[in-house]
């Protein structure tokens, strides 16, 4: 069986790509990646780290300094950020929510690949889906086959990109969880833009991540398990 | 006009390039960027500020921790750099020299993109070429090809790649750096993997430098200059 390894940023996505990955290649064949970026929120590292733990796989953090010194975005920067982007002029650069980093899946993908590289991993799995409202184009199938054809070309190696959610709405990967076993580690994922425990039930994020509960009828057990010890 | 950005690593090649993007997109629409991402030598990055200056564009330098963080190759590692690889057996990963670092142009041209992006310039120059004795499949035109088509989509921005020494032999690069005026910015740049000046001239970069300057008929101003000062 060959190996795969899960980039795991900690959120309610990656989580349930890395029980699909365990499902898939089998839990001694899986490892976990996850990006130390400059994040305004350590919190999101520290579940990506408790997921793995509780997912039993080995997880890798790796440091990444070049998108704080690149700037300009709200995700890494001291800038607030914006609740709603112009869907309807999605396609126009200067219209993409100030959370877009752009071309950072693309070079979470590379590094990931330069570490399978370098210990026989020939499969990636990320948990980008274009159906998200973000409208991120390094979000799309399109690209994500275009990457997996230049890193194949750049490395010379079999690399295999994975993207399991890609075309699910967020009530189907809710759904997807619940039957792979993922929800006593979706208890610990984090997904505010805020980086509070409990959520703040008001950002986007937390908005969209509720919504995908609801229609899949499925109580959160991250918000489950604030309530039960009523700080996380 | 449209902008230009060069990859600058401070060697031959990316001066080349530097002094082929002032005479296509003129000086006033050129700026350079150099990596910091844990070269062994630090000279090479005051080569490429100097090369800048000379040059009179702006030069910035980008920080990358993340190679260092993945090991395990001479160019960022306290590893000894293998002198040759066996070429017969290039397409065989195990066979790369061990100065490969996996998807680094892919790396380097994808912060470039995020960089240019941000400052909406629409060019990427870079001095990879795959005439170079090295066999790096990150520095073929099909690869650099594929690369373009999906920063396009990863970022929905129109960027182009130039590699305008990708098919010269290194005779060819110099006599283009000889036509384009580049001499007096030449003899800043650095090559040897040694990380001396004068350099060590027994090392492969240096004696594949020597090897293009010869058969160019052309002195290097690098060993000129550090003739004259008797150290540089």
């Amino acid at each position: 069986m060959s190996k795969a390894l899960v980039v795991l940023s900690g959120g309610q996505d990656s989580t349930t790509c890395l029980y699909w990955a365990i499902n898939k290649f089998g839990r001694e064949n899986v490892s976990s990646l996850t990006f130390d970026y400059g994040q305004r929120h350590k919190i999101e590292i520290e579940s990506a780290e408790k997921v793995a733990e509780m997912a039993a796989v080995s997880n890798q953090v790796l440091p990444i300094n070049t998108f704080s010194a690149l700037g300009g975005n709200a995700l890494t920067a001291d800038i607030d950020i914006q609740q709603t982007a112009d869907s309807d002029a999605a396609n126009e650069k200067s219209y993409l929510p100030n959370t877009f980093v752009p071309g950072r899946n693309l070079i979470f993908l590379t590094f990931a690949a330069a570490y399978a590289y370098q210990r026989d991993i020939e499969n990636l799995v990320i948990g980008v889906a274009q159906t998200d409202y973000s409208g991120y184009p390094d979000c799309r199938e399109n690209t994500l086959n275009s990457l997996e054809q230049t890193l194949r070309l750049g490395m010379e190696y079999n690399i295999t990109i994975h993207s399991p959610l890609m075309n699910l709405s967020k009530a189907c990967t809710v759904e997807l969880a619940v039957k792979l076993g993922a929800m006593d580690a979706m208890a610990y994922t984090h997904t505010c833009y805020e980086g509070t425990q409990p959520p703040c039930m008001k950002c986007q994020a937390c908005i969209l991540r509720a919504k995908g509960f609801a229609e899949a009828n499925v109580a959160d057990p991250l918000i489950e398990r604030c309530r039960f010890f009523h700080n996380c």
